[in-house]
């Protein structure tokens, strides 16, 4: 059998630890199609539009820790990849993307599919060409040392069609991962003195917040008085073994109130929280005027150890298990459903163990409020607001951890942009229950509109209804193969998702607000 | 009533003859939306994913000769746009793409939806930036020109939100269309001494070929007894009204077989024929060694009055209608279907004037070979190769030509990747039939993986599979409003195309091959 530089790519992504490819190939990739099916050891996940590659190889990469690749097919099939890539880049998550190119004595006579793959390369990552069939070994390792060190995290493989082809010789090469980040021990001390005064708050806001992140900011606001919160994580622990820290709220007014007593931020990771949006008459940040900020590390750095040195700083000592009071999971009220009885349901039905994907600001907020009672489990956040991650994240989250229920709150609006996730769901046998918060409009439009004072004409369908005709989720999900169900009150939700957990594969719950 | 800058951005577009925008709106679009909604004489077409608002403008443009607008959410949404522009740049198609950017103050903090759109937008085509709420109409008016204008007439304008919701005031502001081009005497005289050589062949390459375009061409070949072809056109007229005029076929052998005895080629528009791939022992340029190669004229030219001038250097009559005898279309074949006598089928359900989206290679052979018998009918095409651009091609002729069916032959593949448009159809009641070969699998990969030698183990799905689950897509469309029906017979695909063309509105017929 000859090896082609297509194997020696893979073999070296191998080497390395890499061995899951979410993957959308075509003609320009039939060597790395060969490539991936006969690598021992390297499980290929095709799904029917790259959206869903790039999205499910950033939660994959956010359970495991480890980088995914994703396959695209030249400029225009890494395109469609691009906006779950913004959330990729967001969270610095690591990631491979291998993009199959045209042959390279091909590209000058610019062929249809011919694009400018750089241009879009810049908007993500580190670009990197292979030059031969040989060159592929190097050329997938800078690729992982990027993944592992660059600071966005995102590296970008072009391999000529000729490459992936042609006879290689020579061996995977192994990149050795970075040292971890020490901790830097002026900030902490820096930080400790500010959460001492009056005032005071410790913002947790962006990255992987852990356990004994949580544990050990608990254990701080206990015993100094500080407030606490999380914002935009993108992989959340959850649930009523941990301390309750509240999440910033999205909208500016309640985030601005949530931060009105703030004299010092203490803030971590991304840095001072920001809104959304720019609105008239209200500050970009919501910290008060005023108030002190002060910086404990940046997204890359170690936030768990940063969180236990500061504790040790502030010679506190962190208790296990939730050290509170935990309210017990109310009863899911019956009648017609709303955020508050979805959300009753859905905390209610989640498994210990389980990950939840959250793609629903204005439906998912009854699950949200109930999150710190409900049983342990990890929430996966769309970390860069680009919408349509939700469904590909269930994907990749459940490759990631089979062993793990993986249930997503997805709005229907967002959910359309990557509906074709269902589809992979269904061939891969994934155990994912997604419940569509089906309010048939893109509501937090509607509420943004309201605030602006913008009333819109009745004459006609306006740009924000979704209503007509309304999309008919379970039909939908039944035609990519995943057993579809409609419900519109809080005890047929209950039923819906004890049904759902009761049998295996992939189910999608229609829930109609 | 206070006008705002997206006002008046949309009231220059309106004074420019722009009037209808395909859009996919964010809070950052909140008054532009506004704007749309209140300008007399706007139509604006909701589309659940950008993907469909980007094909659906190109088809648009193609067939009204006008740019359309597309609305999208910042660098995210319009990064979901990217595959289908690349199309529409492949085809010179004139557009202007609106992206709401975050306001301009706003831009510094980097909140999470902030990227670099103009990195984006140099993949495309011309950026350009709201400088103020008053300066939307000197912004849109520079679109304008450029969609006009430019060589890859797709203008990129982003507007910042503060511009958008800002008091503006001053008039919006009309372009002059450029002024027509004029046929260069010159290469004219050159392509007709080459066209009365032996061995010559006209390829009509890339654009907008007409019936006139077509007739010229015919009564050329009847005079000299060169060869002519077509390829890659973005809209062609086909029937039994005009002159038999092939296609170059798709892969290399054929395509080389085809072109084998031209010793001298003149050649519109893009230019000589290339291979979509480049492949190990294969020229990128069909064209036998030695062939001489005359250019008449580039995409952007009229390719019309070249045609009309050349006929007249050679001293030509054009005649009316077909100039040969015409083969009735054979009778539909009943049994089991496949490319053959679901080619049948369709060819024979076109009605006159009736409009045809073509994205279907594999199976879609069987139409095309029929398609010079069929009733007089347009056939726009995906002109870039970037697949997904069929279904929202499908919204955009029919948003375009109210008065003419539209009839998409679309492979199950590649609808894909843009299968939310299905909602769009239904929510405009537009009168398309889209019929779905339905072949359950990326076939044409299975044959280029074939013709490379390259035979994939049996275990476990292949990255070309689609059958495990097979999508049902009759069950999609009806989740997304739009009635559909699975046939596997030649008169039962005949049968549903009767009806679908007896009832208003959307219907998908899934051919079973």
């Amino acid at each position: 059998m000859t090896t082609t530089g297509a194997d020696l790519l893979v073999s070296t992504a191998l080497a390395n630890g890499i061995d899951h490819c979410f993957a959308n190939p075509g003609t320009t990739e039939l060597h790395l199609v060969q490539a991936l099916d006969r690598a021992d050891g390297m499980r290929s996940v095709l799904c029917a539009f790259e959206g869903v590659c790039s999205g499910a190889a950033d939660a994959y990469a956010k359970v495991t820790g480890r980088p995914a690749l994703g396959l695209f097919h030249l400029g225009p099939g890494y395109a469609n990849a691009l906006a779950n890539l913004h959330n990729a880049r967001r969270h610095h998550t690591p990631m491979i993307n291998v993009i199959g190119d045209q042959a390279s004595w091909h590209l000058g006579v610019d062929a249809p599919l011919t694009s400018d793959i750089d241009a879009l390369s810049a908007w993500t990552g580190r670009l990197i060409r292979t030059e031969s069939a040989d060159g592929t070994a190097a050329a997938m390792a800078e690729a992982v040392a990027g993944a592992l060190g660059d600071p966005q995290r995102i590296s970008n493989l072009v391999i000529a069609a000729d490459h992936a082809w042609g006879e290689a010789t020579g061996a995977p090469i192994v990149i050795d991962p970075p040292a971890p980040v020490g901790v830097d021990d002026d900030a902490v001390i820096e930080a400790a003195a500010a959460l001492r005064r009056p005032g005071a708050a410790l913002v947790l806001s962006s990255g992987i917040i852990t356990e004994a992140t949580l544990r050990a900011a608990g254990a701080i606001r206990s015993r100094t008085g500080c407030a606490v919160f999380t914002t935009r994580a993108g992989r959340l622990e959850l649930g009523r073994h941990l301390p309750r820290i509240d999440e910033l709220p999205y909208f500016p007014q309640p985030l601005r109130a949530a931060l009105a007593e703030v004299e010092v931020a203490v803030v971590t990771g991304k840095g001072e929280p920001v809104t959304f949006f720019g609105y008239p008459d209200t500050p970009s940040t919501p910290l008060p005027d005023g108030a002190e900020r002060v910086s404990l590390g940046g997204l890359d750095d170690d936030l768990e150890a940063l969180l236990q040195a500061l504790a040790a700083e502030l010679d506190v000592a962190v208790p296990p298990g939730a050290d509170r009071d935990v309210d017990p999971l109310p009863p899911v009220a019956d009648g017609p459903l709303d955020a508050r009885n979805l959300g009753q349901a859905f905390a209610a039905a989640i498994p210990e163990g389980a990950i939840v994907i959250g793609e629903s600001i204005t439906s998912g907020a009854g699950y949200r409020a109930l999150a710190p009672s409900a049983a342990p489990h990890t929430l996966i956040s769309i970390t860069g607001g680009a919408i349509g991650g939700g469904l590909p994240s269930a994907v990749g989250a459940a490759v990631a951890a089979p062993d793990r229920p993986v249930l997503a709150l997805q709005a229907d609006g967002s959910a359309l942009y990557t509906i074709q996730s269902l589809w992979t769901m269904a061939r891969e046998g994934l155990d994912v229950t997604v419940v569509i918060c089906a309010n048939r409009r893109y509501q937090i439009l509607d509420i943004e509109l309201d605030a602006a004072g913008i009333s819109l004409e009745a004459a006609g369908p306006g740009l924000t209804a979704l209503d007509d005709p309304p999309v008919e989720f379970a039909a939908v999900a039944a035609g990519f193969g995943v057993p579809g169900v409609s419900v519109s009150t809080g005890a047929e939700l209950e039923r819906a998702l004890a049904r759902a957990a009761s049998e295996p594969g992939p189910h999608l719950i229609e829930a109609l607000l």
